[in-house]
């Protein structure tokens, strides 16, 4: 048995998310559908991040277990000219014994991209948020710097039954680039809608409707009710996963 | 008799270039139906660079004559909501009298962006050329160079005929901001195809298959056989039009 690690960006605009779903396109669906052409036989991946629908990847991990030793170098070209351009096969390689792309990543770094500017451009529409208001860079940075450290994240995620909200923020910053801000994310793992839920309150708090301060009140609620619901997914990038 | 300007940006993926042409979706096509929506009759616009099929505009300039005095904001708001998501109304203005988007224009500053990494990035595919192979910036900056200044482009233009291709490049740099290429290139006007027809030949220098110090007889020779054809539309943006 050998376990290969496969290194992807994509396009989330046409998906409905990385997991297999039935009768909707899916990365996971396109990824398997293609290796099972080319390989001979169905596998099952492991992935690092289970991106929503719309959100992007820059840097997903990928694992897999297979019985015979594949010839890498003709999957991964079969791989790149077989799947759609949405989809980059940024390297398929050997991993060591027992590595898991979701339980041997030590952390996820998130990147989801603001344009603040009055007018959106057209070229970043699938990519960037384009909230179309100028928002204060300082306040958002006051609240992304309450992120850091370990807290319930229960206000900023959607609930699991029986698992727990507590999460390590090890990173989280803003920075302009003009006309774009950008928010820079890391934790160990993150729960579901947790970055875009974080955003929102940030843009919240740009605009100056909510208090910068307010954090810790509101991680402190352990309520999604006292957040600012999610931003949209098309902003977000699965930036890097490290192991 | 009023002149106004309307500044726009616009991802030219889905378009057949700027200038109207029957059957085909066109810039112009777009723009001058929806202007006859919100103010009830047919206006005729001259614009300050005519793209070609699949090139983007970031600050596209257009001017028309109306007989009447228009509601700008409301004329504005209509054009935001009416037109698709693919063109930017970045402002609509009264000019001054005898102002024309094409013929006042003292310069026009075209950008051309180019990704050297060797797996394309899924969500810049549409925006930006993918070469896949490392460039050599240096050379690439020297090639660029000569073209400043006032030369025949004859070896850089579709040729028109009884048309001079006589043009002042009055700016031409690369600069790498990894993992992209970035090219801005000014001058009072360009001919047919030319930034494509000089990015083309960068290119074709930067992998080190055409000497960087050929351009000077390249364009001596006026002939498009010696030069290296055109680079792809889609890297293309027509980005600042000066009166």
């Amino acid at each position: 048995m050998t376990t290969y690690r496969l290194d992807l960006g994509y396009d989330g605009s046409g998906f409905h998310g990385f997991a297999r779903n039935r009768d909707v396109r899916t990365i996971q669906g396109d990824l398997e559908d293609v290796l099972e052409k080319i390989i001979g036989f169905k596998i099952e991946m492991v992935v690092a991040g289970r991106t929503d629908a719309g959100v992007h990847a820059r840097g997903q991990v990928v694992s897999f277990d297979v019985e015979a030793d594949l010839d890498m170098e003709r999957v991964e070209r079969s791989l790149r000219s077989m799947l759609g351009p949405e989809i980059a096969v940024n390297g398929l390689v050997k991993a060591k014994i027992g590595f898991d792309a979701r339980f041997s990543a030590c952390s996820r770094e998130y990147r989801y991209t603001i344009d603040d500017a009055p007018v959106a451009d057209p070229l970043t529409r699938s990519s960037v948020w384009h909230v179309g208001e100028a928002l204060d860079l300082g306040a958002m940075n006051r609240a992304a710097m309450a992120f850091v450290g370990t807290h319930d994240f229960a206000s900023f995620c959607r609930a699991r039954e029986g698992q727990t909200t507590e999460r390590t923020v090890t990173r989280s910053h803003w920075e302009r680039r003009d006309p774009l801000l950008v928010y820079d994310v890391e934790a160990r793992a993150f729960c579901h809608q947790m970055v875009r839920s974080m955003v929102a309150l940030c843009v919240e708090i740009g605009r100056g409707r909510v208090d910068a301060e307010s954090v810790p009140d509101i991680l402190v609620a352990r309520d999604r009710n006292a957040a600012r619901g999610a931003a949209p997914p098309h902003g977000l990038v699965l930036w890097e996963v490290k192991y």
